[in-house]
């Protein structure tokens, strides 16, 4: 690459109009000088020839993505991912921003997606591993995006519940229940003090458990639960299926009862949930399958919070997400980016309901309102719920009473001496 | 996990009945006893828990998944990558055969990529990396799917070239240009030979080239081509969007002339590919955006071969995807691979096009020939065509020299010694 070549692809962002741009934040690893390596990131992922032969032009300046900032971090020997690099000399571990004009795509997730990790940023000449960390958006891209219908404080509204944790809780056994005992399961959870009462992300709409029917029976259980407790409930159908069936099956599972609905957003594509956010008259909860392969591998990839700010924008009123703890294996500082992903400020774009994932269980509750500072967030536990020793209600019961323990300033031990439920999940962990 | 716990999810395959069960291959790394890990991994993916707290029940003979081969292909003294395993001790890496009841799901894409590539797979206990590496699918779970309407057959009656590759130009500059100059490169590459010139990924339904518009003139152009020729010729038109609009495009760029539509079908969701493929009227064509991400590793994430199987499952009449070459960061296995997945009979599914891409031209189309051992290819210059000095329809007019000097058994350089548009091709590349 000429210095003329390269140098069309720089530009100081002090020059630049910020509403036309995202920036886009990356580390990569590369064998060449870092500066050809990103100049070649930029021209791959934007115009790749920016003349015709014989014309004097230059497709650049407009559409051409410009390094805006380039730092070397790392030196190594030589590659760390050796079958990924050209050659095997000393290499460079690098931190990139690029002003990349949204023009060239527009406000579609699947163009975008296109651009930022497609084949000009994963087969980028002299580019052995890369990762995607960060994309900022100008309010003038972001103003095409619905974002959540209902947010943070439209779930609250529907609970009633303002000053707690929200209580999901995955109805167990999740795969191979009819639907009649498995709408019994969620009436003892809610009974017991579950919030949300959710399919697991694996039930769908399945031959021996159609969700006309479920949805039905589970509407139905979720009133009398809220009869019988004075509170407000929700029967979260997982409506995960082809993106041709979504909207129909939002009709039917919402027309039965069922006020909220949960889609294994990266299974169907984002834009599917794009399209449901426009149709939909409930809050739209994400789950997390098929994210892990690109997200677990440090520095390649797609960084996961930047992922969870992507389901928020397309329109995903709460995220079930990695959350702490090494089965998830994810680092601790990724779920809080995750979290903040969920509830920072982004233009007219609303909050979600940040709900960190995995092994949770009545104990987990207070952990996570220290590492997440709010109470603005979800736990979902299953088997702690649905294998709970006392059946679910106690299995619920236990997660209330964590939680209140957390309030009153006791211990859990001291608290579960006179709660058994709690005292159960205790043990049943232990 | 105790002994009964984990005999429930293990099963001789002979007694199984085949047409009820995908069988899915992963390698994967764990530091447990491997056939605890297997076992778990089976769990997490199919019935967590398999029965209600006092109850007598068994879910797992119907509904578990269930480990019918697994073998130990190798010990490391620590894990592989160390930053996803929990512990730090002897590490075995293993390749298991699970059987995968598929009425847990049903013959659909996103809920199948939930079993096989979700939590359950990527956050099993103990497992530290795990790579799905094929699924085996059942005539009875097959006939569900449409596959490609055209297939290689109907690609090739539609230009009416049954005996070589088919050449396919990415319109360069990708990026940038209004449709009418646009147009009239594909045109110059359409007469010096190109069979289908095409629209680069990148370049989709955008204000500074709308589809539209785009359509329209190519849609002419193509057919003054055919006229000046005599040669069918094809525009892939990129229709890339929010999926609630890919049926609106392919009316506007079908009734406008475009003969053939690509999509970047990972960015849109593949479950978007096959809503599309009940209404096409033209082959659709797959670019591989968004793959890279979590098929690059090795022994991690997903096989790149079987994303080539799922696309032609959904229905794409060819696809684009990482061929040969250090660019590409794909082993050449792999490559041969996917055009097998594309090739290879696979019960009612018509047979797609492969199209191995990354740094074409003239001199690679008798090397494909070679290694791939068929004329049922196709291959994608971008630069080697609209970049060439001569001009596009000088690079297109190379890329037909290069294989009439393989269909003659002349060496390239001897074949460029009369052909100049040759000769300049293999000047520009060395």
């Amino acid at each position: 690459m000429s210095m003329g070549d390269k140098s069309g692809f720089f530009a100081n962002w002090q020059t630049l109009d910020a509403e036309k741009y995202l920036i886009l934040e990356y580390y990569f690893e590369t064998t060449s000088p870092p500066d050809e390596a990103a100049a070649h990131l930029c021209q791959e992922q934007s115009t790749a020839q920016w003349k015709r032969v014989g014309v004097d032009e230059d497709l650049r300046e407009r559409f051409g993505a410009k390094v805006i900032d380039l730092v070397v971090e790392k030196t190594f020997d030589k590659p760390n991912y050796p079958t990924l690099a050209t050659n095997q000399t000393q290499s460079y571990g690098c931190r990139v921003r690029i002003a990349h004009p949204h023009e060239n795509f527009g406000p579609k997730i699947p163009n975008m997606l296109t651009a930022v990790a497609g084949e000009g940023a994963f087969h980028s000449p002299g580019i052995s591993v890369i990762k995607l960390l960060d994309i900022e958006f100008p309010e003038s891209f972001l103003q095409h995006f619905e974002g959540p219908k209902f947010g943070v404080e439209g779930l609250r509204d529907r609970l009633q519940v303002y000053d707690r944790p929200l209580f999901f809780g995955v109805i167990k056994p999740n795969i191979g229940l009819p639907p009649k005992p498995f709408a019994e399961l969620a009436f003892q959870g809610w009974l017991g003090g579950l919030d949300i009462a959710k399919d697991d992300e694996m039930l769908g709409d399945v031959c021996w458990s159609p969700l006309r029917e479920r949805a039905e029976l589970l509407g139905k259980a979720r009133l009398k639960a809220e009869e019988i407790t004075g509170e407000k409930k929700i029967y979260l159908a997982n409506i995960t299926d082809e993106v041709d069936r979504l909207l129909e099956l939002h009709d039917i599972a919402v027309e039965r009862g069922a006020n909220a609905l949960m889609v294994n957003g990266m299974t169907t594509g984002l834009s599917a949930i794009r399209m449901l956010r426009k149709h939909t008259q409930v809050p739209l909860v994400a789950h997390f399958d098929f994210i892990a392969p690109f997200t677990l591998i440090p520095d390649f990839g797609i960084h996961s919070p930047l992922v969870t700010k992507l389901q928020r924008i397309v329109g995903f009123d709460a995220i079930i997400y990695p959350g702490f703890g090494a089965r998830m294996k994810t680092p601790d500082i990724e779920v809080l980016q995750s979290a903040q992903a969920c509830l920072n400020p982004l233009g007219q774009i609303k909050p979600s309901l940040p709900v960190p994932a995995g092994s949770q269980w009545a104990g987990t509750t207070g952990d996570l309102y220290k590492k997440l500072g709010t109470v603005d967030f979800g736990i979902v536990p299953g088997r702690a719920v649905f294998e709970h020793p006392m059946g679910p209600r106690g299995g619920a019961a236990s997660l209330r009473q964590g939680w209140e323990a957390v309030e009153k300033g006791v211990s859990l031990e001291a608290y579960a001496a006179e709660h058994p439920e709690l005292k159960a999940a205790i043990e049943m962990i232990s």
